[in-house]
């Protein structure tokens, strides 16, 4: 039996940075085996009972609302499912601080019930059913912001991880998960890490073969092999983990350069290594497949090296600001012929929302410019923010030319934007984007990227299904 | 008759900067003669049934669910309410292209029907319709996201001016009414500005005049008077409004060192003046009910000239990134005793949240230390934040003591928070800030300032009168 849709409305993308792209049509998607991929598209048809028989096929037609849109789904190349709790707990701390005073409390007490967190706690802790309700929250949570991919920190309890691969796999969300992997006694507490190289490589593997079970195409849910970063790991567990990746053919994900205190703790770790990028390379995690997140400080020898293994980054903005840790040079980087792409990096970053990193890239890259004496070519525009979120996320996680657009030979991993108009006496439907009915539909975007939120995303499918719809 | 009601619940204020202050308790206020004054407090108030004996006072109880607060309402102490629909709209300009690009078309285009906004309409333009439907939607807006207090730019057209007052006046939003003053040749469009010196005193006395009518005792509304910024102006006017300002006793608002290119533009305009600070107080406009927006780029002279006229600083951070204009030194301004409060600045400022105010002012301020080698004393915390946003803007606004806290004689300028409770299988409330239960009091308040929004907002008074209650 085939499963075919047709979507008619209207369609924006950002096939190249700084281009809105606009267009009322009909898109056929084929779910037959699963997948959902994009099998024609038709920018001439002119209402949705025109769509069937112009695209040559017979199929239930879905409409986006004439105030409405369909976008690629957001892709969040960084994110801490484990820390979501905490998102907005920070204080004024920065990164090594923040590590041990909010951050290693709650991640242990997903899988570790002698957690610090556990100490006031008036109940027996649960550290299982406490990581249910955190994982199931923001898978449902990212889902609602029109997220289709993320690229999961998880933590490093196999049975916590391996849940959180299930609640994405169940609730349909594409999703590379990361048990953290962290063994270095001089760095990581006590009561939250790995006893040795052995135990952290038998639990990554446990957890890729979870993964591998789950979902043997690798396409809806797969291992990311996972050093938290650098200074968390004994070099011999970076090594085998680097083996790991080579041999399982496995996506990377680790920190690089957030912060300067931390560069300054690498050098002191790794005194043979010539910088903190020549570490991930020496130990063989600097492949094509690695998503290095932050990459604030890096010279331009480290940009170098990260370009030719073809590495890609994860911009955070928020959590830059939030942690005080620097600004990212996003300009530079893509100037340099590096991949980029967006992550909200929770809890460091304060929202779970990809619109929101695409404002934070947009403000944080005119304050890039005050550095250089206001020079504008660092600000990055609407339309680029949208495609880092979009385009850019698909290369940085190995997915470009199947995500981020609606060619032919794409995979149906979409949201449907809706934004409410004002009538004459002011009044509508209250949600962030009030349109008044004059404004271009660049406008109207840039309007959406400002002032959107949740609210905004009608309904998300990835790969064809429908994985979220708003309530009304 | 009198009209007293009992508040039951979790108050939460900032009568500190850097100080959060809760407490379970009651509140009594009189609304008798309409002003809505706090007459009584009570800090050992065991239960709402409790509170009417402890107050000695037979009244009403009105209660705050138990993972809620009452939080004193925000004061946007600089907002353009004629602006708002181009929230989001700036592309990539800065200060002064912004003007002559977005600006003064949008504006012209609520009074005059020759407005270059209207050149593409199909449909005859009404300029007071367009004006109705706009400062409605934004009146609703702000209140929905708790501002009790605004002070407001309109346009310089009197009818639309007047329909604003009248507008916040009767939706109950506590507001200061400018009528926007520009009549210099050199920078004002010709379809967008006052004839002469003395159409701009005449049509600034009708906006005075049918304010006082509206409210008499000038609390609820009154006008203020807007030299839109010093470029705008003719020297003669700008004295003549120091004039006026004086001789009514009215409040002041003004724009100050936005931008390096707006500084060296007043610089070449009023050449016999030693600084933009000096241009104001030479025309008698540096009063101590001065508002000056932005002070981005202030030298040390003029701050301390600011802080001897006692002038006060609006801070609009997302305006101030938005238009690339610079980092305003908040911590300096605040460490030189010049007294400040937020803003959003719309449509410079995408959102008309002061929560996001907030956050931007958080977030900047870390900006701001990067700037000097990253010194952490430039980190405003949400404490900080918050006071600016309540104890702040009240010192902004001439309103001292009266508004921003629960004390007794203030006044019950109030909104009501909620934030949902995730349960065990992960699900609950949907909006921004998700509570698991384990957080304490303060660790919510952080996660309602990085991650609320208006769906927070549960009921707002002003003056003890409810004036929002949002849609369940």
């Amino acid at each position: 039996m085939t499963q075919k849709r047709i979507y008619f409305g209207r369609f924006i993308s950002t096939p190249k940075p700084d281009e809105l792209w606009i267009r009322t049509g009909a898109v056929l998607v084929d779910s037959t085996d699963g997948r959902g991929v994009i099998e024609k598209t038709d920018w001439h048809v002119n209402g949705p009972n025109d769509a069937a028989s112009k695209l040559g096929v017979e199929a239930p037609v879905v409409t986006a609302k004439d105030d409405g849109f369909f976008f690629p789904g957001f892709i969040d190349t960084h994110i801490h499912a484990s820390q979501y709790p905490n998102a907005g707990i920070f204080g004024k701390s920065t990164l090594l601080d923040w590590l041990t005073t909010y951050t290693f409390p709650l991640e242990s007490s997903l899988g570790n019930s002698k957690s610090p967190m556990y100490n006031d706690s008036s109940e027996p802790p649960d550290p299982l059913a406490r990581a249910k309700a955190v994982y199931n929250r923001v898978v449902s949570k990212t889902l609602s912001h029109g997220t289709t991919t993320a690229s999961y920190y998880a933590t490093i309890h196999v049975e916590a991880t391996n849940l959180l691969a299930e609640i994405a796999f169940k609730k349909g969300q594409r999703a590379y998960i990361g048990r953290v992997c962290m063994d270095r006694p001089e760095t990581c507490p006590d009561y939250y890490r790995d006893e040795s190289t052995e135990q952290t490589i038998a639990n990554t593997r446990a957890s890729i073969e979870f993964c591998k079970e789950l979902d043997p195409s690798g396409e809806r849910i797969a291992h990311i092999i996972t050093p938290r970063f650098a200074p968390s790991c004994l070099p011999e567990t970076l090594s085998a983990l680097g083996a790991l990746a080579k041999d399982e053919d496995l996506r990377v994900q680790t920190h690089i350069s957030e912060n300067l205190n931390e560069v300054k703790l690498v050098k002191e770790l790794f005194p043979e290594q010539d910088s903190y990028t020549d570490v991930y390379d020496h130990h063989g995690l600097l492949t094509n497949r690695t998503i290095l997140a932050h990459a604030v400080h890096l010279t331009k020898e480290e940009m170098a090296l990260v370009k030719s293994r073809k590495s890609k980054i994860s911009h955070c903005p928020a959590s830059n600001s939030a942690l005080g840790s620097g600004f990212c040079p996003v300009r530079e980087l893509l100037d340099e012929g590096i991949e980029v792409g967006l992550g909200t990096d929770v809890s460091g970053g304060y929202s779970p929302s990809i619109l929101d990193a695409v404002r934070n890239a947009c403000i944080v890259s005119r304050h890039v410019g005050f550095l250089k004496g206001g020079d504008s070519r660092f600000n990055l525009s609407v339309a680029e923010g949208l495609w880092l979120a979009t385009v850019g996320g698909a290369k940085v996680v190995g997915m470009e030319g199947r995500l981020g657009g609606f060619e032919q030979g794409m995979l149906w991993d979409v949201q449907e934007i809706e934004m409410g108009q004002i009538d004459e006496s002011g009044g509508g439907w209250a949600a962030g984007v009030d349109i008044f009915g004059w404004e271009s539909w660049e406008d109207r975007v840039a309007k959406w990227v400002w002032n959107g939120d949740d609210r905004n995303v009608k309904r998300v499918w990835v790969g064809g299904r429908m994985v979220h719809e708003r309530k009304p």
